[in-house]
C-alpha cells in the first residue's frame, strides 16, 4: 500500500520514515511540510540521502487522495484538527500523531491545548489508539497516543482493569529525552542549557494528563485525577515513567508480577521484566517495546511500576505503524521488528 | 588550622582538595590512601599538578595527630569505623563521609551496610552532621550525611518538624549522577552502558534510608516509614530528589512556600525558589547549595517538593567542610563560595 | 542459510545479532562464548529478550559445522587465530572480525598485537574484507577490517588509487565513541572519567595503523608512513576520522570532489556529500554508511578528507553482513537497509 | 577595585561573574546589557541567586566610569568597537573579550568579520592580551584572545619562537565544546542536533586564523598560512586542539620536550605533561589552566602538540582576569586559583 505523510519534517515523522522503510507492505508515496516547502528532505536531514530523496510537498489533500491510500499526519497539535478534515471527511484512513482528535470533549482539548478544537462529529470518528487496547480495529481516524500517556498508561493498565488502584492515589514521576520536545529551537533545549541537566516543566499542566485520565477511566470511572510530573533528563531519546500507586485491596508482589505477566501475554511489545527486575531506558531505544517492571513496598503499600519507551517509536511513529497494521489487518510486527539500539 | 584528608583518591577524598584550596583558614597538611600508597597523587590525578603536589602515605595515627589539627576520613563504608578508632579515642577531631558512625542503633547498620558496626560507645559520641540542622555544634565527631540523605532531608524537614506530613505518605523518586556510585569499576558505571541510559537501583534497600528515617523521627516520631526509589540519571554530578507526600492537615500552595522561606531564611546554603518555580539540576553543580522548590496539588492532596544538590558538594565535601567551619566557629561559607558551574 | 556467531557477547557480536535480524536470507543457528557460557545472553542483555533467546554454548567446532553454514568470530584479538583454526582447516567459511587474519606478515602482527600469530599458511587464505575493495569475492576466509581503518581506507582510496599522495604526507586525526574499546572495564572507560572528556590513545601505535599501511600499498607503494592519532569523544557510537594530505600533483577542491564522487559511484553504502558539504558524525549512526567530504585549502596545499562510520556497523558487524553478502552472492544491501537513527 | 561588566548575560560575562567572586581585590560594581535590560540576572540564571543580585542595567557610559575603576565588554563582536569608544577615548581600561581589537588591519577585520571594524586610531592602542606572551603590561585597551586562538597559540609559541616550524605545514585540528558558540539559539546547537553528534564548521574560515597568524608571524615573519579546522564535540565547556607541524630543523622528542619545559617554566597556568604524556580535555575544566603535551613522529617528521583549556576560562573570562591582574600589578593567580572540576 501507498501512504503519505504530513509533518514529515518533525522528529515523529522523521521516525516514521525510519520505520517504514522496513515494512514490507508499505511504500512512502509523498511526503508534505506546511512550513518546508521547495526544498530536499534530504537537504535538512543528510541521514536520508539514498533513503528518502523525495520531494517536500505542500498539502493538497486532492492529490494525496488519488496518490496515496492512507495519511499520517504527524504535525504539532492543531494542524491536523483542520488540516486533516477533508481526508476524513471523504472516508480516508488517517492516522493522526497530534493530541487533536484524542480527547473526547471539545472542552478538554481546548482547556489544556489552549486551542480551538476539532468539531464533535470528527472526533466522534475517533480511535485512540494504544495498540494494546484498542476497542475498534476498524477504525478509519486513529488518533495516535502521547507518548507519556502511552508510558503510563501501559504502566497502569493491568491494574486499573483490575479495579485496583486506590482513588486519588497514582502519583506519576516521568522522565522524558529531549526529542520529545521536537525541534523547535527554546532556551530550555540548547545543548549547554540541557546537557548535565535535569528539569520539571509542566507539572500537573501536561496536555498528555486529560488522555490518561480519559483512558484510565473507560477501565476504572473512579480514577478521575492523578498527580503529574513531567521532566526533562539529558538523552535524545526515552522516556522512563515512574508510577506510584497504593491498592485498593491487598496484594503481594508476586500477584501483582503474575497479573502484569497475564495482561500481556500475548502482546509482543510489551516485555514483562522478571520478577525483581526494573527496566532500563537504554533497552528500549530504538525499537517499538515497552518494557515493564514493577515492585511492591509493604510497609508504605506502594505499588511501583516502572515503564521505558522509545518516545518517538512506541510513543508516537512506531505506535502508529501498529496502528496502521491493526487497521489493515497486517501481522503487528511488520515494520517493526527492529531490535533496540545497544549500546 | 591544618589538616589531613584518609581516602583522598575517591572522588569525595577529591572534592575536599578542590574545596579546601579555597578556604582562608585551612591548609592540606598530608593526604592518605589505603589502598594506593606510594603514588604520587598527580600521576592519578593529573589534574591536580601544581595545585595538590603532596605525596599519597599510609594512615599513621600518630603522624597524622602530631602534624595535623583534624582529619577527614573520605572512604568507603567499613573503613572509618576501624580506622578512625584512635582518633576518636584520642580526642582528635574527625570528620567521616562514610555511613560508619550515622546510624544510632549498631544492629540497623549492620543490616543495611552488612558490615560490623563500630563500638556503640563510639557511635554516642558523633553528630550526625546535616549542617543546618545540628544539635551540637561542639562535637569532635561528625558523621556527614549520605548524599541521598541530605537532599532528601532538607526537603522534608520543614513539613517533618510541623508534623505536617501524613503518616506513610512518604515517596521519594530520587535521580543521581554516576559520581555518586564512586570509582569503582563496575558493567553498571561503565560510560557504554550508563550513556543514555536511566535506571534504578536498590529500590527500598538503599543505605541511606535508614539515616532518612532516624533524623525524621527526630523530628515527627510517627514517620516510621518510606518509600524510596534511586535511580541514575546519565550526569556526572548532582541529585534531583523529589518528594512526594500527604499533608496531615489543611495546606495551600502558597502557605508551604511560606513555611519553606521562613525556615531557611537564615540558611545561607539553602535558597528557596519563588513560588511556583522549581530548581533545576544543572543550578547548583559545583557549589554547596541546596535549591528547592514546591507544588501542591489540591486534588489528590499531594506535595511535591524538589530538591538539588552537588552530590559532592552539599552532598558530600562541601557538608564536611560546612562542619568544619561550624566545629571551629569559621563563618559558615569559608571555602565554600565558589558559584556554581553554569553552563 | 544458517550461521553460528561466536563471541557473541562483545558489542560487535551484539550487533551482529541486530543486523541479521532484518537479513532476509540468514537465520542464527546458534550463538557462543569462550568467556560466558551456561547463561542466557537476554540476562546479560535485556534488550534482546523475545529477540534472541538462544542459549549461549561453548565453542564446539564440530558441531557448529553440522548445525551452521557460516560462522562470525567476534572475539577480541588472540581467540581467532586459535579457535578458527578447525573451521578454516576444513574448508568452513569463516567471516573473522577481529585483527587476527588481516596482517600478511606474522612479524608485523606480533609486533603490533603482541600475541603469536595464527600460521602463515591460513593466513595466506585470508581476504581482507574492506567491502568496497574486495579482490576476491570467493574467499571462505574473511578478515574483516578494523575501524579506524574502514574509515581512513575509504577516506584515502580515492586518492592512493590515483597516486595523488605526497609521500610522507598523510596525518590520521581520527576520533571514537567509546564502543570501539569494548566493554573490558576500565578507568578510562568509566562513565565519570569518560563523559564531558576527550582523550589521545594509543599515537602512532595503534594496532589497525599497519592493515591501514597493508592496504594503501597495494594501491601505492610509496605510502609507506603515516601520522596516526587516536582519539575517545564522549558518545558511545561514531568514528569521525579526519585524514590530512598533501596532493602530489595538482589539484582542486573540484577535481577531487568529482574523483571521490566517480569513485564511489556504485558503492551503496558510501555516499560522498557535495560538494562543500563535511558529514556529520550522527548521520550515519546505526547505518553501514560511510558519508565523505573534503575540502582543499590551496595555500597550504593540504587536503582534507572527513569520513563518518558507525564502528559498530560499517567499521565491524555491518561489514561484516555485507562480507557475508559478497560471499554469498546476496545483493549487498540485505541485512544492512535500516537507516540511521536520527535524532 | 571596582569593575563593570557589559554584556553580562552571555557565557563569557557569566563567568567573569562566577570568577571575580573569588578575586580579593575587585568588586563587581555594575552589570549591563544591550539586549536584556530591567530583568534581574537571576531570572535568567537562577543559579546566582545570592551570589549577583544586581540589576541588569543599560550601557551608561558616564556613570559606569564614575563608578567603576574598569569595565569588561563580553559581548558579540561588532558591539564594543561602538560601545566602548567612549571608555577608550577618556583613557579608561577596557578588556575587551570579542575579536573588535584584536586585528591590526582593519580589512582583515572586515574580511572575516564582516563588519565595520573600529577606527585605526583606536586599534593601535590595543594590547593583544595573550597572558603569557604580551609584550606591554600598562595598555589600558585590552584585546583578550579568542578561545581558539588562545589554545593554537599556547601550543605553537615554544615552536614559532625558536623558528622551528617548516612554513606551510601548520594543521590545526580543534575540538571545542558548544558553550564555545555562545547562548544564541541555532539548529546546530539544539541538544537532540548536537548530542551524540560531532560535526566540522568554518573549516579554515574561522574568525580566529587571522589573530593567530598576526601573533605567530610577531615570532616568525615566515609563518603566513595554516590549514585550520573547527570541529564541535558533544561536551559543554572544552577545547582540544591537536597541532601539527614539521620541524624546519632537526628535532627529538626530547628536544622539543625540553624546549616546552622551559618556555613555560615561570608561567603558573601552563602546565607542560610529563614527556610522553598528553593531557585530556576534563583535567583543565573549570581552571585556568592550559595543559600541553606533544609528541614527534619520526618517519613523517611529525610534530603533533595537544592543548587543552576551558574556552570560558583560560579561552575568555580566566584570561581576562588575568589580563586585568597584569594590568593592576596584582598577582597574576588572584581570582584564579580554582581547581579543575574533577570528575
Amino acid at each position: 500500500m501507498k501512504v503519505s505523510i504530513v509533518g514529515v519534517t518533525g522528529y515523529s515523522g522523521l521516525e516514521l520514515v525510519r520505520l517504514l522503510r522496513s515494512h514490507p507492505e508499505v511504500h512512502i508515496q509523498s511526503i508534505h511540510s506546511s512550513s518546508q516547502t521547495a526544498t530536499d528532505l534530504t537537504e535538512l536531514y543528510p541521514h536520508l540521502k539514498n533513503i528518502c530523496d523525495l520531494p517536500l510537498e505542500p498539502v493538497c489533500p486532492e492529490k494525496i487522495m488519488r496518490a496515496s491510500d492512507l495519511v499520517f499526519f504527524a504535525a504539532p497539535a492543531g494542524i491536523a484538527s483542520v488540516e486533516a478534515l477533508p481526508f476524513i471527511e471523504a472516508g480516508f484512513p488517517v492516522i493522526d500523531l497530534s493530541g487533536d482528535f484524542r480527547l473526547k470533549e471539545a472542552g478538554v482539548y481546548e482547556q489544556w491545548y489552549q486551542k480551538a478544537s476539532a468539531p464533535l462529529a470528527i472526533i466522534e470518528q475517533a480511535e485512540y489508539g494504544l495498540a494494546e487496547f484498542r476497542s475498534n480495529s476498524k477504525a478509519r481516524l486513529i488518533a495516535n497516543p502521547g507518548c507519556y500517556a502511552t508510558a503510563v498508561l501501559l504502566a497502569l493498565a493491568p491494574l486499573a482493569q483490575a479495579k485496583l488502584i486506590q482513588q486519588n492515589s497514582i502519583i506519576v514521576d516521568a522522565k522524558s529525552g529531549l526529542s520529545g520536545a521536537g525541534k523547535k529551537l527554546s532556551q530550555t533545549l540548547h545543548y549547554t542549557e540541557a546537557h548535565d541537566n535535569m528539569s520539571l516543566y509542566k507539572v500537573n499542566e501536561h496536555q498528555h494528563i486529560p488522555e490518561v485520565l480519559q483512558k484510565l477511566q473507560e477501565w476504572d470511572s473512579g480514577l478521575t485525577q492523578l498527580q503529574f510530573a513531567t521532566s526533562l533528563i539529558p538523552v535524545t531519546r526515552g522516556i522512563l515513567a515512574t508510577v506510584y500507586a497504593r491498592p485498593a485491596s491487598p496484594v503481594t508482589a508476586a500477584s501483582l508480577h503474575e497479573l502484569y505477566r497475564t495482561t500481556y501475554a500475548d502482546q509482543p511489545f510489551v516485555r514483562v521484566q522478571s520478577a525483581g527486575t526494573l527496566p532500563a531506558l537504554k533497552q528500549v531505544i530504538g525499537s517499538n517495546y515497552c518494557d515493564l517492571g514493577l515492585t511492591y513496598h509493604e510497609p508504605t503499600q506502594t505499588i511501583m511500576v516502572v515503564a521505558v519507551i522509545d518516545n518517538l517509536v512506541k510513543g508516537a511513529a512506531g505506535q502508529a505503524v501498529q496502528n496502521l497494521n491493526i487497521m489493515q489487518g497486517y501481522p503487528v510486527e511488520f515494520g517493526l521488528e527492529m531490535s533496540p539500539i545497544y549500546p
